[in-house]
């Protein structure tokens, strides 16, 4: 294990370890290799060997026993231990989720309730007083340049910091290659306004973030779903069959840590999914809100490190972990530059220009990286918290995902629990819950639910016993009673 | 005059001075009543009277004479006395604008060129360092809040100044009847993508804003244009026809100081056209951008505060006035509102937190009123010194508009000049003009040039030299040579 760097060397042992536990080498409750001993078995220091358990207690897989060592845990029932939820139509089909969703939406950040149904980041680990001082004394500094019209296609500064930062997934893109949005929203929407016309096809990864799936269906396209495998992602071989049979104008698929799925695409698949895009010329619009928050060491490589073409649009954006409220996102539209920059001229004619600035300043020199490690690390463990919680309070037959990134929980409950009844109820007695319904364009997932699990706190412990036990009962509920239709 | 407020009366006097004027009674060189004369005459004090002359001198009017008093000013040539441009054709026409704004845009903000071509403010007036404090203050107050989402319908606090605001342009609207956008660009935009469907038909005065006409070709409309009087804007019967004889699903215009043309329509028309829409259900979009920026002393009412049904939807911006970098501006839906958020949701999902808490505080405690007083005088005088540049060194045959607000200069060269040749040969002389073609959908202003006023310097002096030059060479080209096509 010579020449690679301290980090891929961590996830290299940290594999080992899971695969040892995956194969049954290691049950739960069994002792795994004392470090010393996995030390000298691999030929790593002491140093390493305990980040990779510290990466595999992060995820859930290990916990340490003062005096004693690490054990492996017990595992919550994962989705791919269950059956698969109904198959994807394979004709397109028109989208139906904006009026849920933005239902949802409304309710979900409204403070009265106990919020699990928005994808939020938690407000207490927000570098929000960092980010207030470096915002005042950039404008301050610059006084008519935080005035003055940040020209397209964006803010420099901040195209220089995210062109270092997509380096890290593998992108050797010029800070040109960027342009900053009004959030990811504005980037999807951007996206598909530049390449489909009403009536268009486009793939669509299932489940799937329905921001995406409100754009699709604000812009009368129609959509044909591709299954996810809860683990791997997109199926390749699903959209190779999609792609064949239809005249697909765009894919859309978040390949790192999919909400709400939490699956993560391995590079591999990556890289044929690439070359897939590339000899049927193709676009692909590859959505990473959160690829800097992986809980393993390594952040995945993006479908764009491996686009030769400019085929794919990858955006993401600082919404989901450092400031909600700037509004400060960014597309790299590949080939499509043009036609992103015009629309975008026509539609907000630029973003912001001082909440650009801080952020900027925020990834050049505030500590943005000790910043991601703390909250990786704490979004791992409130994952894995709540998926606890889940499974000792919610009814038999309830399946949990296992998310490599980010911070929701898809949850898997019985059949006859229809999501959406466990919404109004859950509602009633003070939580909001984000149900299956609205992750796919036909509203499929109706027995599903995804959490959001960036808080863990007494209060979410007792809205999901009360959820769990409001779940309980509609599973009890029979079946001609229930709203169950897939 | 009793019981009048100081500034209305101001007002008056002055209109009474130039309806003299206007009438003949007082030609170019008489010298006006003294100061002490009009005060005995009209029964008001000496104040009142100097307060009109400064409002008239601000106009370009009267000037003083020192230790003489106030005589009459030579005009520029306004564009009533010249022949109209052609009429607008009255069928509903596809808009073509596009491709042309977008580049002229890009290079009227381009740095090199001496720019007269974008409608920008004067970066010297901004109160850039005032914001920059107030934006400091307020998110190192509240950091918290400041990286929090601002949800639908947008920052309470800047919705109150907002409503305070149209009061002064007499709209009694609570601040709930408010969005914040990001800038009115995105106002306009969601306003079209609400109310219209592609083949729809919508009618514009014209000239009008070329944003406006992009957004409108963007999402495949047709418009009718309704020509503008260079005074008093869209004319009443013309419209009428236009709603008589087409589906109209909108009405688009700027009653106040329309960009290009400088035309302010008169109370009573508005209330006519708020009539007129309202016994036909036909929505009405208020352009307001620089509704504050009157050079005489009060705003003008606003179309929406003759809404009775909620058909107006009127919309500005702090683009024009205070940051445009900030990109914060608003829209008055009326009964669109579910309409106008649902489409804002899916597509910026809100507006940039910090920079709105800015304007707010600016808005609140700032000095807004004293620092628009300030640049309204200062706009005045430097279109009335950008209006006689161009009258000495333009072609014979040139007429300039007179606006009472906002600070863009409509200037009209004879029918041979093609604006858009004069563009390209500015452009290689240094300068960036805005050729008319853009103000209308079929481009009909090809021997219009807009020029932006906020800025008077001995390089914007020498520029106009320049152009005005240029212009001449053009107007000797045989018509046969010209590209003029009208």
């Amino acid at each position: 294990m010579k020449g690679m760097t301290g980090s891929t060397l961590y996830e290299v042992v940290a594999q080992r370890v899971t695969r040892l536990i995956d194969s049954g080498a290691y049950r739960v409750g069994d002792r795994v290799p004392s470090v010393r001993a996995l030390s000298t078995e691999l030929k790593v220091s002491i140093t390493t060997v305990l980040e990779a358990y510290r990466i595999l207690e992060n995820r859930g897989l290990i916990e340490p026993r003062p005096q004693s060592g690490y054990y492996v845990r017990p595992r919550p029932p994962q989705p791919a231990d269950a059956p698969p939820p109904p198959r994807a139509p394979v004709e397109p089909t028109p989208v139906n989720v904006i009026d849920l969703s933005l239902r949802l939406v409304r309710e979900g950040l409204d403070p009265r309730y106990v919020s699990l149904g928005v994808a939020y980041p938690n407000p207490d680990l927000l570098p929000s007083e960092k980010l207030s001082r470096l915002l005042a004394a950039a404008s301050r500094r610059s006084p008519r340049m935080a005035t003055a019209l940040d020209v397209l296609p964006g803010c420099p500064a901040l195209r220089v910091q995210i062109a270092r930062r997509a380096l890290l997934g593998g992108c050797t893109l010029s800070p040109d290659e960027f342009v900053t949005t009004c959030g990811a929203q504005e980037a999807i929407s951007l996206t598909l306004r530049a390449l489909c016309r009403p009536g268009d096809t486009v793939a669509v990864e299932s489940p799937i973030f329905f921001g995406i799936l409100q754009a699709i269906e604000l812009q009368g396209l129609r959509a044909v779903e591709i299954d996810a495998d809860p683990k791997e992602g997109m199926r390749m071989e699903a959209l190779r069959a999609a792609l064949r049979r239809h005249r697909v104008k765009l894919v859309v698929a978040i390949p790192s840590f999919n909400n709400p799925l939490g699956s993560c695409m391995p590079d591999e698949k990556r890289r044929e999914l690439a070359r897939m895009l590339a000899s049927r010329d193709v676009p692909f619009l590859e959505d990473d809100m959160v690829g800097e928050l992986h809980h393993g060491t390594t952040r995945p490589r993006m479908v764009k490190s491996y686009d030769t073409r400019g085929l794919v649009l990858a955006c993401g954006s600082f919404s989901k972990v450092l400031a909600p409220g700037y509004r400060v996102g960014w597309l790299a539209p590949g080939r499509f530059q043009r036609e992103i920059q015009r629309l975008k001229a026509m539609s907000t004619i630029a973003t912001s220009t001082p909440v650009q600035m801080a952020i900027a300043e925020f990834l050049d020199h505030g500590g943005y990286d000790r910043y991601l490690r703390h909250v990786r690390r704490v979004y791992a463990a409130n994952i894995h918290a709540l998926a606890r919680a889940v499974v000792r309070s919610f009814p038999t037959g309830t399946s949990v995902s296992w998310p490599a990134g980010g911070y929701v929980l898809w949850v898997r409950m019985p059949p006859g629990v229809d999501a959406l009844l466990l919404y109004e109820r859950a509602l009633r007695a003070g939580a909001t819950i984000a149900p299956g319904h609205i992750f796919s364009p036909r509203q499929r997932f109706r027995h599903f639910v995804r959490l959001n699990a960036s808080t863990w706190s007494p209060e979410v412990d007792a809205a999901i016993a009360t959820i769990g036990r409001i779940a309980g009962e509609l599973a009890r509920i029979p079946a001609a009673r229930g709203t169950h239709r897939t």
